[in-house]
């Protein structure tokens, strides 16, 4: 099995693998009325593998070619059980993204979604089905089904790292962005998976499921653009090949909301899209967390 | 224009990103027949972003979604020119790359190619031709023409940082894998482009253009699989929507080269793979570079 080797540098993170590990994951809310899973769950892991931009962080991003869909999985390798979380899995993909949870020694914890996606169905309910104990989790304000129903601020423990809640709506009411913890121990630049709020060089659309231009202008320039400058942006798509930006390309380079408000509203309002192909399937399914409800067939959760 | 935050850690790469610059690029021989460029460019850039693994490396994975195709761009943006090099690009996605490169206020010194390819057709011509003093770069053994020919034990160098060229034959006689370089400064882990040589749970065919599932078998195993099992694998290729792997990963779960050298063998001979529909176009482009005498038209090339 694979082991964590030894880096011959000074841990990016300034703590020790080592120290005494925390509970596997747990959410924790930061406001008194907070919706979340105050549970807090231990695994047991085995293997491990390399890290990027933090010794304790695994992270693999993943591509699901017929929606353009970016699922991304985050592990804190440091912690003995391994506790893992996916972002926005597909469900035509979740045999591949649990075979590599498997590969990789992780005890997935969390499926979460950004949002109601409108273009694909969410993996989460096969998820469950297929691992139990995983917890499914998206917004309150979504109005979605889910095991956590999570608001702004709140903070998402895996090991030693965290994802912090932003409310970034304007797409969906209910969109959130995921960001990594601030402080030591937490990846350095931070990570944030801004599902369709903030797109490289682009946006998600404004034209329905209560979406609003205005509001995502205000969601992004107030929650995402207010990061450090090299934090880096993981959206839920990417249609053209890239696979991350960061802040501080997006506040030059981003077509639509590096222009003042106005400006981006009126472009929002001409985008003249088609309507999309998958909503009639996707939202209502989405709305149970793609099978929220494990008694009921595919059919049925669409049909809703 | 974006600019180098300066991480609250200690850098990953053990030198100060202050210290006095290299040349910005350049291949340096470590074999007295060494056929490769011995030229030093100079170039300005003007901007930078953040860094993941090493705080000098500036790292971008880009897609080309009809051949299933990765492009890598490094830079070493500690460096006052801010050189780079792209690995494998699509004709298709050049312009794409191209803005990239400008926006992240890069100054691109070598188009470099794994090999030739036969599912696609290679964008350093075309980039050639956009760029003046971009230099392309093949392996020597390849027999495609191109500004540097390089051969197994050369280093290319972006600022302070260099890729190892290591000969990985077996999907096409010319096949290399350029390696990230080894030692202070340079990322941890190390990044293996691995071209056709490694892809992510399965490895490049064998039955034409010289291929040889024996040697590739060796290849793999002489020249990536005894890198640190961190090394971070990163292919021309992926088809189910992986972005990258790690030695470590594919030595224990690749289905065909974690297997003995006979029953590796035995798959690829029974692979029976339809004739790739791009091969009789893309090999007569890639031996020119794509379109290395620009000169030429596209369909003069093609049809060589």
């Amino acid at each position: 099995m694979l082991r964590v080797r030894c880096l011959a540098r000074v841990s990016a993170c300034g703590l020790s693998p080592r120290a005494a590990p925390r509970p596997a994951i747990s959410i924790s809310p930061t406001r008194k009325a907070a919706a979340g899973c105050g549970l807090r769950w231990r695994a047991m892991g085995s293997t491990s593998a390399y890290t990027t931009s933090c010794d304790k962080l695994l992270f693999r991003q993943l591509f699901e070619k017929e929606s353009c869909t970016y699922t991304y999985l985050l592990a804190d390798v440091s912690h003995p059980d391994k506790p893992a979380v996916l972002i926005d899995p597909v469900d035509k993909t979740v045999d591949r993204d649990l075979s590599l949870v498997k590969e990789l020694g992780l005890k997935l914890m969390y499926a979460m979604n950004t949002h109601v996606h409108a273009d694909h169905v969410t993996g989460t309910g096969l998820i469950k089905g297929k691992v139990p104990g995983v917890k499914s989790v998206i917004s309150k304000v979504s109005n979605a089904r889910a095991d956590c129903l999570i608001i702004a601020g709140e903070k998402i423990h895996f090991g030693d790292l965290f994802l912090e809640v932003r409310a970034t709506p304007g797409h969906t009411q209910g969109c959130v962005t995921y960001v990594t913890g601030d402080g030591p121990g937490q990846p350095q630049p931070r990570m944030a998976f801004t599902g369709d709020a903030l797109l490289i060089r682009g946006c998600g659309r404004t034209d329905f499921q209560g979406g609003s231009s205005l509001q995502l202008y205000q969601s992004v320039h107030s929650q995402i653009f207010t990061l450090p400058e090299d934090t880096l942006v993981y959206p839920a798509h990417d249609y053209k090949g890239f696979t991350v930006s960061s802040v501080g390309e997006e506040l030059l380079y981003n077509p639509r909301l590096s222009k003042d408000e106005e400006t981006f509203k009126s472009i929002m309002e001409n985008l003249n899209l088609s309507y999309p192909k998958m909503i009639d399937v996707a939202v209502p399914a989405n709305l149970a967390c793609g099978l929220q409800d494990l008694s009921a067939k595919p059919a049925e959760a669409a049909s809703n």
